[in-house]
């Protein structure tokens, strides 16, 4: 009999705290039936007990370790790094590292939870920094997109490191055996002279560093949608506008459609024969289907879910912790992490030596 | 009895040239069906008079001006202004240089048309770099976005231009008599930690220099479809990346759309009733309807259609120039300019003076 999985939950992170990420719990548990998943939850056990009481599934499953110290939405990393010791958010990726908890998940602030999982369960394989994946459905399948946010600038070889993890990520989650994941650089042209340094630099390296990743070069916003490439690499201020601004276009397009069809008695009519089909558009098109980004090249999972997500959202974010917690994704990014380093440093010890 | 409005076009601008251009026009007179608009068509003779053979209604309000020379999509902007004198582009430019033409429209190179718009043109009131902007539907009315492509990076200086522009011409183009245009800035998140430099420097510019705008703060990516502000300011980098997702998006949806409603009898059934509906969603929701940006900030009307536009686009770019020469559009951005440019000269002289 294999063992429980262990999620450990910051449940005082995100815009509404443990209300929701209880709440959240119960619709995952529902969605990971018939598997032996339990949590491991940090925080305010007053406020805790009290959700809980509330969904009797969830309480069954779950164990509360209390603190009262909690990271703020606004705190910087740097002030979160040195006064987040104790906090929920601290303890929930402390669980991952002390092998308590076989992933962590928080709805809480974006810089503090990479600036804490890097301190606490460090980088794999040489890399820098992580980076915040999104899972991109499009007409082609799955595309993920990183950085979305976890740093706000990034140079080249970052930009490069990215399109490694993506790859990896992109191979152990949504891949189909024998299939390779081709890696796109997001851009404002496809003709080599456009976009900034950074952006042209990076496509430098991936075209000439021999890195052994399907690197099909420049994409443009338009090819995230249509499913150009499997993995588009991008710096974490663009990925997270473009994240942002498909999901206010699919609450946009959710709002119109609605409006639309129910504007005449005929258009009514229609609807209500064609409902079926139009409810299958409108959970492929829910922003909050698309939320928990796990942040790559950490020695352990960690999924940020984003601080605004409903209760259906967070669970998302669950769901996928757990996934990923049961695959063999934390070996895969590390094999490929390795496989890749070495490419990586002579990538850069050839542009040290030409600077 | 008015004069005609004269356009003058460049017909070797976008992927195709004269064949989609003159489509473009022949749907853009049906458009301004009633009004006197003429066109002076720029490029290869020959090329240009098979295509107007075809489309009898815009020879007729059509004169050609031969070139043989044009400009490459993938030319640099420096060379294209050393070498591009007497281009279709430059051409184009210059004929409302010279008040033959009331406004330009061009699918060509967009480094090009801004440097020799520039060039030609010259800046209004002391403002340094023209922006590109896209009107965009959302379920408010509609928002505009600047920068969208026609600079890669933007400094803080520029993105408070942007600022000034952007309210000037929503108030000139989209806005409601006595209403205020609202003005927010992109970033990655609402606090004031948030973003790189020359964002958190612009917001303590708009927020700071009395500019007597009316600026809402940071905005995200999806607030651009939700209408929380009616002009949103970013660099040309993430507004034209912005821009580019939602295209893919519509696409993505009209797609989505369409598979679910013919995937069952019923949903066919269903969506012949629905189906006028369903056809006004479409248009709304047509990327190409977005199409033909203006560049900002420029001593006459220059509008750039999308390189990869089809006929459709291209006849919007045709009818946003035209609106634009018709309106008082010119002289409304010139007031605005003239009275916000001694608040942004001595913001300047303040910011060198702390330095």
């Amino acid at each position: 009999m294999p063992a429980s999985i262990v999620i450990a939950v910051d449940a005082m992170g995100g815009d509404q705290g443990p209300p929701l990420v209880v709440a959240g719990l119960a619709i995952a548990l529902e969605r990971l039936a018939g598997r032996d998943v339990r949590f491991l939850l940090h925080g305010d056990e007053a406020l805790i007990a009290a959700e809980l009481s509330k969904h009797p599934s969830v309480a069954a499953a779950s164990e509360v370790r209390h603190t009262a110290s909690k990271i703020a939405s606004d705190e910087k990393a740097a002030q979160a790094l040195r006064r987040g010791k104790g906090s929920s958010l601290w303890n929930t990726v402390e669980s991952v590292k002390t092998g308590e908890a076989a992933a962590a998940v928080s709805g809480g602030n974006t810089g503090a939870l990479m600036a804490i999982s890097k301190l606490l369960l460090r980088m794999t394989g040489g890399l820098e920094r992580p980076a915040l994946v999104a899972s991109w459905p499009t007409i082609r399948g799955v595309t993920v997109v990183l950085d979305v946010g976890a740093n706000v600038t990034s140079d080249a070889d970052q930009l490069m490191e990215f399109a490694i993890m993506g790859e990896a990520f992109h191979g152990a989650v949504h891949g189909k055996p024998g299939a390779r994941a081709s890696v796109g650089l997001l851009n404002v042209g496809s003709e080599d002279i456009k976009g900034h340094e950074e952006v042209r630099e990076a496509h430098r390296l991936l075209r000439e560093a021999g890195l052994d990743i399907d690197y099909r070069g420049f994409v443009e916003g338009n090819d995230i949608a249509m499913g150009t490439v499997d993995v588009v690499v991008t710096d974490g201020f663009t990925g997270n506008v473009a994240l942002k601004t498909a999901e206010g276009m699919a609450r946009f397009f959710a709002m119109t459609l609605r409006a639309a069809l129910t504007s005449t008695l005929l258009a009514k009519l229609g609807t209500l024969i064609a409902s079926g089909a139009l409810k299958t558009i409108r959970a492929r098109l829910d922003p909050s289907s698309v939320n928990g980004g796990p942040l790559l090249g950490l020695n352990g999972v960690v999924v940020k879910s984003h601080g605004g997500a409903d209760a259906k959202g967070f669970a998302n974010a669950v769901k996928m912790a757990a996934d990923l917690a049961a695959s063999d994704y934390a070996t895969q990014i590390a094999m490929n992490m390795e496989k890749l380093g070495e490419a990586l440093r002579s990538v850069r010890a050839a542009a040290e030596a030409g600077s």
